[in-house]
């Protein structure tokens, strides 16, 4: 029987982690309309990653890939949303997530902050397949969009098909298939003028 | 091997799921900033299983919850949302939302359109411990926000509380645990004035 006061704690983390609905990220939806926000794009990895699964190089647990995704970014509440296109940005996030993480996971009960820390840190480390599949879908995810709403994220940035490439080609650690739709979609992009060569 | 025009409908289909982040709730963040959309609420529900599985009266499968979770509210891409406490809104619900799930899992290659047909068909039973533990999150979740950003949702349509013990009560199918303590929000909710007598 767990105790009445772990239930609270976990409940007054559903109100906390709220607040990833109002971390806005660069990126935005597939119609255009507006930059999308860390909540949703989260609902969108882990969804994305089930009816992907097939699509995987290496077998894996795709429930836990789920429960990676679900997680990931709640260090942005604490940190903010890092552009990953903003080279002096990602350089100095190592440390920033990593105190963000620390201090989102203190707030729950022991059992949860576990849970949710071990599936951060397996992530963030990048050497598991279920990690390297999740990260390629959190990668796919926000330049996909840029295909579909014409580089609503890279043409006011900037962004080169170069640096596209270079940042995004761990997707083919994950999933080899999709890196080669990507590179169809990439040269598209470019002949089409959504993104910089 | 899969054939490559099965991962181009997937990819379409995740292009085409964007949409629910542009399906719009009555229901209001916890912050009272503005109303929930149904893809950040997705994931608000699927993270909130995770971490209350143990307050699940049944044994059950977290990861089966969790997808379901993801998937639920997909028909209001077609048939939009419906307000629990319309009750003329609700009862035209059923044939709609059949009809959309029809409409949007076609879209999707056999394997991933029965898989998901075979979660939402669950969930909607409500008969395993799964499908009455994940309505238990669905239900809890924008009856706590209520509590938090004090009735957002409930003073301006008039809502009472009988009417919310009446439409949430099967949360205790799922979670006598969390029914109890929602009940206690209930009694303190009615008299902050949160919500009607």
């Amino acid at each position: 029987m767990l105790k009445k006061h772990s239930l609270q704690e976990i409940i007054d983390f559903i109100s906390y982690i709220d607040q990833l609905k109002n971390v806005i990220r660069k990126n935005g939806l597939h119609d255009g309309s507006r930059e999308e926000n860390t909540a949703e794009h989260s609902w969108h990895a882990a969804l994305s990653a089930l009816l992907l699964a097939p699509y995987a190089d290496q077998k894996l647990d795709i429930d836990k890939v789920i429960k990676m995704l679900l997680i990931h970014d709640l260090v942005e509440i604490e940190a903010g949303d890092t552009f990953v296109y903003d080279r002096k940005e990602v350089a100095k996030q190592g440390l920033s997530e990593a105190e963000a993480a620390d201090i989102i996971l203190n707030k729950l009960p022991e059992q949860q902050g576990e849970m949710l820390q071990n599936l951060w840190d397996e992530f963030e480390a990048r050497e598991t397949p279920e990690a390297k599949f999740a990260k390629a879908i959190d990668r796919f995810l926000p330049l996909y969009s840029n295909i579909i709403n014409r580089g609503y994220s890279w043409l006011p940035y900037g962004v080169t098909q170069t640096h596209v490439r270079e940042i995004n080609s761990i997707i083919k650690d994950g999933s080899t298939g999709l890196w080669e739709l990507i590179e169809e979609m990439l040269d598209e992009a470019v002949l089409e003028g959504y993104i910089n060569p």
